[in-house]
């Protein structure tokens, strides 16, 4: 058997502990798989007195975290302290400048400069891994990069944050709206005390970023992810689906656009109408699940538990693993120097069907004005459903789901509808996903 | 950019001609992952002269399927022949012995002979793989063997033979009965015109038992999983599943019995119920999916395409992408010598709960020597069915579910009826997969 693979750790929250409890619990299993030991030779954390559940006494503590990169001990660096930039960043540089291999746990910061952290990593030879980035505890890095790597990647999608796949769903078994249900999570330890990033769709729209580069090839571009999050869907929305044979979820896609021409990307994060019958409709609470298609392997879904120390851990190692087994591969699936560069596609060429519900006041023309703005915009309109006075007050609902179109024209209709006094909010459109 | 690698291809049915479009269609995209072209150099089948629908020119063609393995050009040897022994097994071995890889998609030769191919594969230091002989074109075998790597699998069951599935999921569909859904599969292509292998659950025990060496690092022991098909699977039983919430599905499980002290592998495939809100539960047509349940990662699923030739071909493919990278993992994710031997487990150890359903003579005092019997075996009866006559003659249906206890109870209670002028057939049970 090899030389132990030699791991500085950085960082022990939940996850940082998680993989020392995994390495302990599972020591042989992954020594028997790895064909050689996996050992932590340092960590480090903010703060050395708390007690965290598990004996840190066999590890070097390392005071100042950036020390690590330059031990002479290490050969991983594995970072799981978090945030985009800052001493996260700064570490992953110094290490992969040291020639260290580098795993991480951090969606921001890949898909913020997990391209420029690529390329120093090819300069140097070292992987650079981040499986436990993108949806938990899931292999979807591993399935996407090389599971599926015979595949044309022609669309993907899935449910990328658990946060608000718990809301959305006990919105929908509970009937209960949005505010109450955040505060059930947040109760339930399933949303943070500041849940922004989660609610308005930035962490599902950093896994996507990430996910759309392996799948398409394509130089990372969180920039153009368009995301919108789940704080305006109301009850009443989720009532409507429901009667029209779907649930709501909150979805990330990412697909390459021809249409005018030159490949384009679309990469966005929506709550979306799901029809029952698709197997993202079947994924409640915390769960996360990622479709990738490709123009061989057809429809692959790979599912799990989307966080929590366990599923990210066993994410974690399961990189580890594959670099004490000397696997070389690129981070984005090909060399970042040949990673495709595609323009944002526009948005108004998508030809599908969408939900929008409208609040209005009540009284009389006003849905004469929206279905005139519908006919003028060149919307056909599916069905159409008038819901009664909302409790709130004067407020009555509309909903209709669109007939298959292009994006654009109902973008037009809202446009013809903007700033009329008849509106009492801005309306919600809701893609329907394509099966 | 290295040395193509070169392949020679041993039969050109749907999969071999599909791997050969595949590699044209996706030819740059998989240069560019793989870091090096794939090429196929030489050809084999049973009739040179069939027009398959692909261009074979660019290949040599080999009469005697054999001499491949010796072919100087020639880096991997890719078997799509099928069967367990013969012409397929002898160029296994042919092929290994040269020193070349080797990648198949021949699950029952995997089952019966992974083993010692396996140890051939090591003692050449060459390639062994075999992604397609497991649910088509879900990668699975990687998401095991490397994806959840870092766990110790508590558990692997999934429904891993579409034809199976179809069947299944159309008799719920359409209320018909087992023999009008075969033909009609038949019909459709989901269904052989031989359907044994198939319908009596040899195909899913073939993958049951190279999922199981992989999840649990154990030796390939396909004579000990036990399977029973779907025959006996009637519409009653099916309307009656679904009156108690589940449905009915062809599942292969595999887990760890430590109840007896030392650890024992079941392996079995049984028609089992599936509640409603399970994942499995969704899984309609000839799709396959799997689950892994790993003491770190939770439950992990893997579900798309059971079979087909772009499915298949996209999974061979991903194995000679690996080959291409260099990848050279143990087959069963630990090296050979180290895959465990574990003891076929008691079934009569499973905790859990049932469906048994009898035929029976209508006649009065039957019920009670039933209850009586499931009495004095210990089988505690949580809800009993009893239909009315079957069109089929004086037949009547008994179903009913047990509480949850040991397995040895039930097979105690039906050898306690066994032989019982009151029953007009075996009883069939089928096991509640537990969550």
């Amino acid at each position: 058997m090899s030389d132990p693979l030699r791991i500085a750790l950085a960082g022990l929250g939940t996850v940082g502990t998680g993989v020392i409890e995994l390495l302990e619990t599972n020591r042989s299993t992954i020594e028997r798989r790895a064909g050689r030991a996996l050992q932590i030779v340092a960590v480090n954390a903010r703060d050395r007195t708390r007690d965290r559940g598990v004996d840190l006494s066999p590890f070097a503590w390392v005071d100042d975290m950036q020390a690590m990169a330059a031990r002479a001990d290490v050969d991983v660096v594995l970072e799981l302290v978090g945030g985009s930039d800052g001493p996260a960043l700064t570490l992953a540089r110094a290490a992969l400048d040291e020639g260290k291999a580098f795993v991480t746990a951090n969606k921001a910061m890949i898909a913020h400069h997990g391209l420029s952290l690529a390329e120093q990593a090819a300069l140097r030879g070292v992987p650079l891994k981040f499986e436990a980035a993108v949806a938990g505890g899931i292999p979807v890095v591993k399935g996407l990069r090389e599971g599926a790597a015979a595949n044309r990647i022609e669309r993907i999608y899935g449910i990328l944050n658990g946060t608000c796949n718990y809301i959305l769903s006990e919105m929908e078994r509970t009937g209960a709206d949005f505010d109450a249900m955040l505060a059930e999570a947040q109760a339930k330890g399933f949303a943070e005390a500041d849940p922004t990033f989660d609610i308005e769709g930035v962490d599902a729209a950093h896994k996507l970023a990430i996910l759309s580069a392996i799948g398409f090839g394509a130089r990372v571009d969180f920039a153009n992810v368009d995301a919108t999050g789940i704080g305006e869907v109301r009850a009443a929305d989720i009532t409507q689906a429901g009667t029209l044979g779907y649930v709501v979820r909150l979805v990330g896609i990412a697909s390459i656009d021809e249409s005018d021409g030159t490949p384009a990307l679309l990469q966005r994060v929506r709550p979306c109408l799901v029809a029952r019958g698709h197997p993202l409709a079947a994924v409640t609470g915390p769960t996360n699940a990622v479709v990738a298609e490709g123009n061989f392997s057809g429809r692959l879904l790979f599912q799990g538990a989307g966080a929590g120390a366990g599923p990210t851990a066993s994410a974690v190692v399961a990189d580890l693993i594959d670099i004490a087994r000397g696997d070389l591969g690129a981070p984005f699936s090909v060399p970042v120097e040949e990673l495709e560069t595609f323009p944002p596609a526009d948005p108004g060429n998508r030809i599908g069907r969408d939900y929008i519900r409208f609040t209005v006041t009540d009284r009389p023309g006003v849905l004469a004005e929206i279905t005139a703005a519908m006919r003028d915009a060149e919307v056909s309109i599916e069905s159409l459903i008038q819901r009664g006075r909302d409790h709130e007050g004067g407020e009555v609902l509309v909903a209709m789901v669109t007939h298959e179109g292009p994006e654009r024209c109902v973008t037009k209709a809202l446009e013809l509808l903007d700033g009329s006094p008849s509106l009492t909010a801005p309306p919600l459109v809701m893609p329907i996903l394509k099966d």
